[in-house]
């Protein structure tokens, strides 16, 4: 990548990027969801394209859709693990400063000194909201650290520590199963002393605000972990890149790359949110979530009919005029085994300096064709700047 | 490899390794071995597998049984050479230890001093044998280690030294070419001279014992090394391995990556291994030996009616229900280059989570076509492990 750095050179050229979450899928008599969709537009676009399979971190490995979408922007997932609290950070929406100390929470149920239930009887969301209210109204800072406590789903939620030398190297209060004591918050390098300290204060005022509650009168802290220093994709690749994506984690991945995030709350505004700032970048990153959740569901059928939708929503987007549109997903979430899976995503590359595959449909098996073959998702970036021109020959 | 590791989790479901040993070949009038031979189980289970090549070691090389083996064992054999000491003695069946230092040795004709025949005139591997019996029942001990003496075929002979600290690091008597003195055997480190001393004893004793002998009156040694220490695949995959093989070398191969060594003598006795064997393990590399031999000898239609012979035993295999099954090689055998060769080799993979490739028949050229790829066989690990699903989530 050092190299790719080396070469780019800026142009107006510009390039669209869309990730349908977990599109590659697995056959349920003899199709899958991508192969069983009608989709003439893809199609019509399929024709005059490349195409190929991306592996998202390495063959057999499947991966979380933070790695799955740093690999598709470049940056190698393993050199830049992200850790739980950064995850849950960005799940929720909070804005994570590299500075920031990102912790996983969740309320408990303590009897006796003994945790009786780590999951505090999974209490409703509502409820997790009414505990975070209470305990960030009542503690906002310690000792010069910013404190941000925000609920996310059930008996879960993110804290946010924002001040100077936080280390997350401290151990865990999660025994990470019931029937023991919590175990006691200590440094695990001398650097992390004061870490320790501070995190200890935000336990025990915590505790004693959730003392009267039934069931969630403990927190459970764990994943102590900071966004791994990214250098932004401007200076990076020299251009001008925007997010469009609805939920915060992807948001929250695209800000952390030094994306601009653009506003919108359906797929229809993200199709306009692209339209109206066409001329303020040359980079855009446009992320489709639903294909990923039916995945998830098991729901093969409604997978299919997103896919079709998307398809529909396709023809409006390619009357913007962009010079390279790809067209990919951060991993397969195949409705046969109702998760993510290692299974290699089905890729598409359009320009005007593509030697088109001929191919008349997009799929998992008809991207094993194309000219681009099965390769790491890490080298998508290269192959959008390559073919949008802002990458200069290497040695003379 | 270390992230695969942090991945796994173990479970019930069972997977079956076959190594049809130098199975890749090269065409005569337009067809391979492989794809010449009449296979219908095996392309009835093509049609609902996933197609690839494997590259054993790297593009080029040509690989002996160990590194082809270590790589689709996922130890990359690079990182993990083997010397020939440690082949030897895999060869003859002889089992070593961690500690042990594995030495080839040859069997030379001397006169005046110099060596005369490096290879004693080829003696035949009965005379080999009354030799090493000589030697074995004269030398058992040199300072407290245990000395081992096993003959191989013609004049070449297997010593394991068995005892603490000893060292590959000391130089040769083999001076690689007849007509020169043999080189004396010198440290060539520092924490090697004991070792250096002990072999320069065992060279005495053994030219003591040789000295009326005719043609094989003089030891050559070379080829010190000691097993690289490999982490067993039950911990680094957490898998119960077996090894179902005929020949000591993979017997020994296998023994070396902790696998649970089955009794097999014959092709037909190893399927009834497997049958027997089916609940007492979760993972079976079951080798096929003789497609190498007769590749090696040149013999084509051999190496086509040994794979047809395989196809008639697969029928039964398939009717033991394996979740996942590989069918693949250690390197290829091409009968018109009579030795191993560089050539990626044919792979297949079934499961129900594949996307079957619907390729009609197993064979090098439609294996090119086939969702996997060309990809490097040190992945063929990750890959049963993820379709086995015993590989969970990388990141959130």
């Amino acid at each position: 990548m050092e190299i790719i750095k080396s070469l780019t050179v800026p142009n107006d050229r510009k390039i669209l990027l869309i990730v349908l979450d977990g599109l590659g899928g697995l056959p349920k008599d003899g199709k899958t969801e991508l192969e069983t969709a009608r989709t003439p537009n893809l199609d019509n676009l399929t024709k005059r394209s490349t195409l190929g399979l991306t592996i998202p971190v390495s063959y057999g490995i499947t991966p979380g859709s933070v790695p799955g979408h740093l690999a598709l922007f470049g940056y190698d997932p393993i050199k830049y693990p992200v850790g739980r609290g950064v995850i849950e950070a960005l799940g929720v929406g909070l804005s994570i400063h590299p500075e920031d100390l990102c912790i996983r929470g969740n309320f408990a149920t303590i009897k006796n000194g003994i945790i009786i239930d780590r999951r505090a009887g999974r209490i409703p969301t509502e409820e997790n909201r009414r505990l975070c209210e209470l305990l960030q109204s009542n503690i906002r800072r310690i000792s010069n650290t910013k404190i941000i406590i925000h609920p996310s789903e059930g008996h879960r939620f993110a804290i946010v520590m924002r001040g100077q030398g936080l280390s997350p190297e401290i151990s865990e209060s999660d025994p990470l199963r019931n029937g023991e004591a919590p175990r006691e918050i200590k440094p695990l390098k001398d650097q992390a002393k004061r870490t320790a300290e501070i995190v200890r204060e935000l336990e025990e005022r915590a505790l004693e605000l959730l003392r009267t509650e039934k069931r969630a009168n403990y927190i459970l802290l764990r994943g102590y972990s900071k966004f791994p220093s990214l250098e932004p994709m401007s200076t990076r690749y020299r251009i001008d890149p925007a997010c469009i994506a609805i939920y915060p984690c992807y948001r929250g991945i695209g800000k952390l790359v030094g994306m601009e995030i653009l506003q919108a709350n359906t797929w229809e505004e993200e199709i306009e949110a692209l339209k109206s700032s066409f001329n303020d970048f040359d980079f855009f990153y446009l992320h489709f979530k639903e294909t990923d959740t039916k995945g998830e569901d098991g729901d093969f059928e409604g997978k299919v009919e997103l896919i079709e939708k998307f398809d529909r929503l396709l023809e409006e987007i390619l009357k913007i005029k962009f010079n390279v549109i790809a067209i990919g997903s951060d991993h397969s979430t195949p409705a046969l085994l109702k998760s993510h899976s290692w299974h290699p995503s089905p890729f598409l590359l359009y320009s005007e300096y593509v030697r088109s595959d001929g191919i008349e449909k997009f799929g998992e098996r008809s991207c094993r064709k194309g000219g681009l073959g099965v390769f790491p998702a890490i080298q998508v970036m290269p192959l959008l700047l390559a073919h949008s021109l802002k990458l200069k020959k290497f040695g003379a």
